[in-house]
């Protein structure tokens, strides 16, 4: 078999078969394919795509060239979540004390953000004495136990998509729908997990930038899962604005409480509860999606959701103590509309880069977070503001930059007629 | 200047700047860009092409990174010809003679051929004493004292291009149009000449398959000659059957030398006077193509061409001496009709790759050739043969494989159907 040939069926728009996509991920993770074939392979990718058939053989192939995680020591469905990457994204944390409350298992593996938007792990960091580092069978046994833990991923899951998109990162060959939909399945057929739920974002910052695109990806990753045998399960959903009304890592923590407690922004319960009834549902802890949504909802009002997420912090050493003491930073600095009009848009990519520049996301992998600072919004799309009126605050420990505030001004858009409160899950796609 | 942006720019159908490209093909020469980046973006332009524009460009960065000759020394119009490689190809060494003989100058650089197919050095090779290693001064004095000489091409012309081709190669990327126009003209331009005459064959074993395609090419080339101020005509020609009677250096050598004498195939001296007429006109010449072609007709009747040929071949040391001794061989072996027809093809490819196996080529690059061996046709396409007729001759001094014989009956293509005497020059493409 010769990569050239691969490279040109690729090109004049054929098939790749199960064995040529195998030869290809394991000779480049061998190091016997050189960069400069994958990348052309990559680019004939981009422009020809490739069937549900071969992006399951290509996210299999990526699959096997690192660990597995075996999670068949854990008794009943294990669920896992997944999404495309959000400003003020906090949902992993409201939804896995909810669906492990009834008895469904997430046995998660995150990994870090880098850039504007802190993942899961930065969130979870800001929480005093609050570790990753579980060995497997102590993060096996913890889900037996309590039925949630988050650990880190390991650098041992899927080398091949670490090697794949360091290339595609400098070779223009990231936006292929394929080749993102192997990218992100591999990473959850190897976290070991029967049910997965994918939240694809499209807007403002999001890989997909129409509802169409975002669908085909879609569609595309449910297949891959179903042809693993994996349930899989994709929300659309909307990121013409921040989630919540924090972004910034304790303030994001404090939200995920405040909305287990029945207080929380009301787009965020929504996606939170919608995930979670079809984990619900899907992990047989239910008969219907409707049914597990009307379980979701009565894990907040019951408390039982709340005393999970403390009991899973606990778990994993983390305390958060008295939640008023919780934040502490130098300064608020209040940000104030400078004309009258509904919101028709918070460009959520412009309030995740002030963000990071407050401190709270990485611009470099070295970077420390600051766990404390961030931004609190006060209104959102659709709200009618007057010139004057707050629009959000700024929680910061240090001298904010010059190019804050032009940043904010551009990333509200402010028009003269009323706009209509957006869905927060544009569509749901399963199979 | 980022390589990834010019990229992206690329695959998204975005125009690239001149200073994209030459950022690109300095960066590239230089060691600075990767093949991994180049081999991307060259499979972006397999996909999206290039304008005529930016075709230009790529090819004069390529033309600047190495050395361009120096012709201005030479009094007069310069010509140049060049063919994408065709199976029986002599048209240089027919064609030269004429066009020297009425006072155009070709000062010509030529590559050897690698594979089924001799170069035209390798031809001028198969001559007692005949060199190439002639020296820049000298080459100039012998183009200026007797309008031809032919040289070698030094390894300082375009090498941005050998690392391209050896690059697209292995990737994937060989068979697109501007980057094989900005190869071809790249090495061209360097060669120094007003006027360029470029031989596009297109059928079996040619990189361009239909008329369309290689229209397109031409008109890529014409325009690229143009904008650099160059005046190129491009010959779409067939290659549905190799070119005249004879595949093989010597047999080829005599069958220039019966052309110039006015006793040559008839496909052969069309497509060199048709040819030659247009340099004759470039050259200022004559007052119109017809004029030039009725002069370049006269040069064969009056015996100028083949006397200039000689003197050509004499000022580069070669001796052809006695033509029927020019050529010896152990054996000559005939091939027969297996059936009765009219010949519909003659596939120069399988032909090539006979003369090849023969000894006539080089499989690798470094074998010797053997100028004696070769193929003679005795039929052509449109032909009728009968069972048991004399297709052609194999020229042998070694004992021929066991695969020669299926070769040739897989080349010949009989119908029991008429077939009209095939154009040899299909479409001229000039400005």
């Amino acid at each position: 078999m010769r990569m050239v040939d691969i490279i040109e069926k690729k090109r004049m728009g054929e098939v790749n078969t199960q064995a040529e996509i195998d030869f290809l991920i394991n000779g480049y993770v061998a190091g016997d394919i050189p960069d400069y074939q994958i990348s052309s392979w990559l680019m004939a990718v981009f422009f020809q795509g490739m069937t549900e058939e071969e992006a399951y053989h290509l996210t299999i192939a990526m699959l096997h060239s690192g660990d597995i995680i075996d999670l068949s020591q854990i008794a009943g469905v294990k669920v896992d979540k997944h999404s495309t990457g959000g400003v003020g994204d906090k949902t992993t944390l409201v939804l896995g004390p909810i669906v492990a409350s009834v008895g469904a298992k997430l046995a998660k593996l995150s990994g870090r953000g880098l850039g504007h938007t802190g993942g899961t792990l930065d969130k979870m960091e800001s929480i005093d004495g609050l570790s990753f580092a579980l060995p497997e069978d102590k993060f096996i046994k913890q889900v037996n136990d309590i039925n949630m833990a988050v650990a880190g991923q390991t650098k041992k899951i899927v080398p091949a998509d670490k090697l794949l998109y360091a290339l595609r990162d400098v070779t223009g060959t990231v936006p292929s729908k394929p080749l993102i939909a192997s990218s992100i399945m591999s990473k959850k057929l190897a976290s070991g997990a029967d049910v997965i739920c994918l939240d694809v974002k499209i807007g403002d910052g999001a890989f997909m930038k129409t509802i169409e695109e975002a669908v085909d990806l879609s569609k595309l990753m449910v297949s891959i899962g179903s042809q693993s045998g994996k349930k899989v399960t994709a929300f659309i959903t909307n990121m013409d604005q921040p989630l919540g009304m924090t972004i910034g890592n304790r303030l994001e923590i404090k939200e995920v409480i405040e909305t287990l407690s029945g207080n929380g922004p009301n787009d965020l319960e929504t996606l939170c509860l919608d995930i979670a009834s079809y984990m619900i549902f899907y992990a047989k802890k239910a008969d219907s999606v409707e049914s597990a949504r009307i379980l979701a909802k009565e894990q907040i009002t019951n408390g039982k959701a709340l005393a999970k997420f403390y009991e899973f912090i606990e778990a994993q050493g983390g305390k958060i103590g008295d939640l008023d003491k919780f934040i502490t930073v130098k300064e608020i600095i209040p940000y104030y509309a400078k004309k009258t009009g509904y919101i028709k848009r918070i460009k959520a990519l412009n309030i995740g880069l002030v963000s990071m520049k407050l401190g709270g996301g990485r611009e470099t992998k070295e970077q420390d977070i600051d766990p404390n600072v961030g931004v609190v919004l006060h209104k959102k799309v659709s709200d009618y503001v007057k010139k004057g009126d707050l629009l959000c605050e700024l929680y910061c420990n240090k001298a904010i930059g010059s190019d804050i505030v032009p940043m904010l001004d551009d990333a509200y858009e402010l028009v003269t007629e009323v706009v209509k409160k957006p869905d927060t899950i544009l569509e749901i796609i399963t199979k």
